[in-house]
């Protein structure tokens, strides 16, 4: 899996949503360092929180997975 | 999502290739308790190692957590 194409989609939902990494942490409950650090690439991430991120997004874990 | 059913879907794909937890976990060089661990929902499990998994269950991730 491609993990720079992962975060790079992740960052771009993010931004087309208008919310800064800050704002978007915060509405989905998520430690704003440790968002940041999935942005870029500085952990691991779990299905559980990769989920999360997922439900801020709008978008099912599957299609965020789709062609990486 | 609906962790239950990602483990039986897991479960049930390495089943189908007829492999026991171990043997399968040797396959794909993950520490066999890890993984049973694993079908039994005992890990937050990383996006890394369930890569893993699908790699040896020859399905991508994506489609692996498609309708869950």
């Amino acid at each position: 899996m491609d993990y720079k194409k992962l975060d790079k989609k992740i960052r771009n939902l993010r931004e087309k949503q208008g919310m800064s990494q800050e704002t978007f942490a915060l509405s989905i409950g998520m430690d704003r360092t440790y968002y940041s650090g999935v942005e870029n690439r500085k952990h691991n991430i779990t299905i559980g929180n990769l989920k999360k991120i997922c439900n801020g997004l709008n978008i099912t874990l599957s299609k965020l997975l789709e062609d990486l």
